[in-house]
């Protein structure tokens, strides 16, 4: 065994936002990680946790319906190309993406789902009751770590509103929608489940419902650098539960 | 059951270079999927299939040493990013890269596996004997499907010509190095195991070893039109042996 595994029975490290921005940075700046790139082995590790915490063989409802709703930003970009392999692993996933992002590759993203067919709503129910029948799931890529709370408005403040109010289980990527990375809330929306990206950041120190960690690569410089003690993965998994 | 199933009772059909090129051309273009997507799930999907071939614990040698061979085109590129995965995955890769390429994505490609430490080989030694000692598997990812066999010239001719005496089993990414895309070859490198990316070949028709199909993100659209009659993937898995 070597020294990383030793390493692993500490508890993984949950980073603040300044950390995980700092962390990011120099993934896309020294170690030249493309944001495409990353992307897309988060939004497929991200599929496959949920493929995880909600097994086909599991859903309530005749047909493998998911909702993803995206954000404008990286968050949004994820669960774009996790909707896409919640497509391919055979799940029906529907996609709303309430604003149109400047981001070439949020169109890029876009551009794959609408050409797959997989269907986009144009306006997202005030009534939670149509969502609660239609969708097994609703996968949260509204707000990430990313986002300025202060900046948040319409329709997205809307959004949050609803996925509140919602009974049908809610998985987030990365941090709930809405939460401050640094703290835990009890005022915002609570997803049943939880899939950090690469690290756990602060908000989910406390999380109470199922905890995923997604995405598979990070460099052993890096993870020694912040401390990450991060979980050991089985066999080539992307994935694991915390 | 949904008609994609049903489908996969046929066998796979094995596209000629031309098919395979303009397949890419058209989820390059008309999908926008970026070569960074690409190259990232099929690098991935390629260390999954190695792993899959050459578990840990079956190796002979006392280290789990894997040497992954680059050349300067897209096969290389993917191989560099199944050389970052197999060390995620715990192989101890060594890359050998002989040509500098001007591809951008090749140069991040390179810059990530050195920034992980990854060592990489100055020459390729011309004694087989040391290369067999020293590693349970060799990656070829020196030529794919894009290059025309009438431009190699040094240091791949010699590159070939040692891979063609070694006695430790060879992993061919795509298609066998020096191989004509479109028929099978007595005399050129004969794998162990050879992955096909996204679709087989067919120069691998008749392939006698392992076969691998790593890559599982082609829209329905494009397996109709190229009437691919993919085989069923398990699970969230990439990767499927034919």
């Amino acid at each position: 065994m070597n020294s990383r595994n030793q390493e692993c029975v500490e508890a993984p490290r949950y980073l603040s936002k300044e950390e995980a921005v700092a962390m990011e940075t120099e993934l896309l700046r020294d170690y030249r990680f493309g944001r495409q790139q990353l992307t897309e082995i988060l939004g497929h590790a991200c599929a496959t946790a949920i493929a995880k915490a909600f097994p086909l063989t599991s859903l309530e409802k005749r047909q493998p319906t998911v909702l993803v709703i995206c954000g404008p930003d990286q968050n949004g970009c994820v669960g774009l190309a996790c909707a896409r392999h919640l497509h391919v692993f055979e799940y029906i996933p529907t996609v709303f993406s309430p604003k149109r992002s400047p981001d070439s590759l949020h169109q890029d993203l876009t551009v794959q789902c609408e050409r797959m067919d997989l269907p986009f709503l144009s306006y997202l129910p005030t009534e939670v009751q149509l969502i609660n029948d239609a969708y097994n799931v609703v996968v949260d890529a509204v707000l990430g770590p990313e986002t300025e709370l202060k900046a948040i408005d319409e329709p997205l403040t809307s959004i949050l509103q609803t996925l509140r109010g919602l009974k049908v289980p809610i998985a987030s990527l990365d941090i709930p929608s809405g939460w401050d990375t640094d703290e835990s809330s009890s005022e915002g929306i609570s997803p049943a489940v939880l899939v950090s990206l690469m690290t756990p950041k602060r908000c989910a120190l406390s999380f109470p419902g199922s905890h995923f960690l997604a995405g598979r690569f990070l460099p052993y410089d890096i993870q020694k650098k912040y401390e990450l003690n991060l979980p050991k993965f089985s066999g080539t998994d992307s994935v694991v539960e915390l």
